[in-house]
């Protein structure tokens, strides 16, 4: 058994790599959105020419991302999801959905401050985690039936 | 042609009532999350017992709040979404998702200061919309072709 | 909002008239396997001819049954699985997870005594009750917002 | 043509390794639940941290587990169920009625002091059998066409 | 709960009248293509204009005809197929197999010699039917839970 | 049997009138796109605001007269599209692509000379027609099973 | 590019080997059905055991044949079917129905001598065949481009 | 992560290979219809039976190459879909209509002389570019989070 994780979510942290890390004996593959902020909101006017109205500035990028998030998401057996401590972070929620609505084994990756605020993504996921380490464990308890001991 | 359309998102201004209003004369259904705060947060407990733990009492909650969210998303042809100015509002952001894995037409209401935030959402919309009003006028011209004189 | 509703699971006691009686003001309908449980057994037979091995006899009754339970649970927002005092009850497990395959609500209606044992199917719940007059609690609550006084 | 089965279902007796003995030269890949009954019931709290109540320590797990079960029964071409001589075994019932939903080729492997009590689940399945040597004969005609002897 | 029913197969016998007739007092819709034979043929060259070569005459027809057929199988909640003593009825073992594949419950009505023909359909099927009678009392059982004294 | 038919394409003749005069006894629905061209064109920007950007300008209009497209297409049973003798007509080939993947019976109203550019199309659709007339025929034999005298 | 095909049908002819021999050198999987007449009837009695009743013989082993049939249909990109002279080949019929269900390219072979009682089969392909050759060189034309010189 | 990719369109430049040239050190695989277009023409005739009909011509043609078409769009991650100066290509835009009702991420190809005659396409599509080496750039962007220096 392989399993497919996308790991959507807050870029500003190692969360990613942590959880790459750790899970480097497992057999596992991941997929992520573009983790370079800059790119990551430019990629739309860089590739298909400038606008004037922020607006659809960020339209164009948010649209180029989607295709990578998309496929993402739809090759994934479990979505990982990691809200970080600032900003609205819409997008990581709004992957959440999407993942419970196609089905997928959703993990959310929060601290305790943020369960109220999540309650309806977290009554969705499979497993609320507090940290990159319980994610990994997680996997190797599903991948091989082994608990950290 | 009837809509069946339903009203996700912030709970705390009238925004819901003005398009419920303003669409008096139109070919729609409206559903909506139960709006009454408290409500909305006990549910759980008071239906299925106490939970000492704060978690696992918004959970109840948050599932027993999902019978009735799930119903509505899937039973839309138009899922609006409206983001308020305040709050974390992951659940608006996680019904998007929701409604747009599942194919149905989104209409965004949020104000022009997050527009940077919900660039994704955004992105999979069909409208986004600034005014309670102009989502009433979507809904005229969907089902009868008259824009707004 | 109508809400279509199945009620799966054990047929010797009057769970479902408690439901029905107590839910008889509310926008539902209901659905429900063949209770008569002399004509369940037999149905297949009666109409289909008589088998001489006990298995194909069951095997007929238990198919024309299946029409009206898939029936029941296709129609549905709404499955309620009722797990009673004895037997093995795998047919109300069997409803349970084609129900939660299909995306349906699924309420569980069990006692704690058989929380170890029902852990796979709650978890695959929205609500997990013990009585009947939860259970018209929470069809209330998702079709009017009213939480019991 | 190679098979993907899920070997769902009783976990006290050797019945999945005498299947995956009996079919060493055939063209098939097996997944099953973790089979270590400790951790299979204490992997949400070992992971994810204590609850008091057993409610909340089963439900932990059994979600756990089902990131492994679902991404099992996806993958499977077939899903075979074994039900044993002891305790309810629902969460079987579960397994057959997810996968029959998701139409799945479904193998029973009970006993015949089970046949009434699971007649729907059996009116479900492509093959009812009796024992692991049943199963496996099965694969092998299914992917050789070869009958035994 | 209403029944929708799809009578496909053989055209030359009264087997649709003689269910409609029975089943005059249940809560059933009935659909069925076109009986009239030569307009069933002629169809496609009548309306969209006259074909030299046959196998294009049919063609046009049989794609004419098709419009019916899909919208009845697609809405029935249940799809009798009829096969008589004659013919080839390919269209008829065609229609069992779209049925089967989109899960509608399937009601084979055929005579004991064509058993073994028929075995693949049959197993398909919920009931394997001898009468146009037992279709009725298959369908009021459903409906109603009442056997045929 | 009801029909429900969705009318796309060309919006500069009056084929669409025909077809519902023609069907006028028939038990069938329909709907169509806003065919007021400049109302079409000039939704987005009327309702949601100018754009400087012709690029912007048409795509406001275009997402929000998909909300009616998908609505239509997503009902319908059978999807006429009409291919006039003017313009790209790139729309009408996209919805007849959309309903090709959807299922929908579709039914293509084109002149001869079109015909070879249209093969792809046309090898996609039930029927491929001359005259609003034809289309009627089609409806009316679908229905009643009569043919034109 | 590589094309998954499932060669369904008539067992008593080597048209499966024609073809497989043909295609030897494109990038092409297939699959089939058991072709041992004698084993595919009685796999199922002689797997599971005796029945004395012919219909549940035939069932028994229908159902397993069915597990590969399934599998094969359901991994197919190309679905052939052959009817060949002789027999009722109901199971063949339904196989195309199938397929169809399922959106596979539906490739036909079969003499002009059954066009008519194919018509509705026929309507649903995506090629009419005559001979294996005319397969081998629609398989070498997708994959390839090259048409017979 | 691999990409897989089907170029749709227009058949009369090289963008095909200006794409897969650009594209050779990144991890996609590309499909395309058959681009010789008198092979693409005749294909139905020339293996299947000469037809004096140009309709019928063209219609086994077009069936033949859709076996093609509808394997590339199902195994696609991403359709780019070309619009050239020349002809109705409606065949474009319905392959852009499937890919867009299919889930696929759809990106256009396409001069801005075309744009509003393209805007319900350009609607559906995630990046409408102007050149071979913007899609390019967005592959790359997609795959490895790089941007054009």
């Amino acid at each position: 058994m392989t399993l497919s994780i996308y790991l959507s979510g807050e870029i500003h942290t190692d969360w990613r790599e942590q959880i790459i890390e750790g899970a480097r004996d497992l057999d596992v593959t991941f997929a992520a959105p573009v983790t370079d902020h800059a790119a990551s909101d430019d990629c739309g006017v860089v590739i298909l020419g400038e606008e004037p109205d922020k607006f659809w500035h960020d339209h164009k990028g948010a649209k180029v991302n989607a295709i990578r998030t998309r496929k993402g998401i739809e090759d994934a057996d479990i979505v990982v999801v990691r809200f970080g401590e600032k900003y609205k972070q819409w997008n990581a929620a709004f992957d959440a959905g999407m993942a419970a609505a196609m089905g997928k084994s959703l993990i959310i990756l929060q601290q305790p401050e943020h369960d109220h605020a999540l309650k309806e993504v977290d009554a969705a996921a499979l497993a609320v985690t507090r940290t990159p380490a319980e994610v990994v464990e997680i996997l190797r308890y599903v991948l091989t039936g082994t608990l950290p001991s």
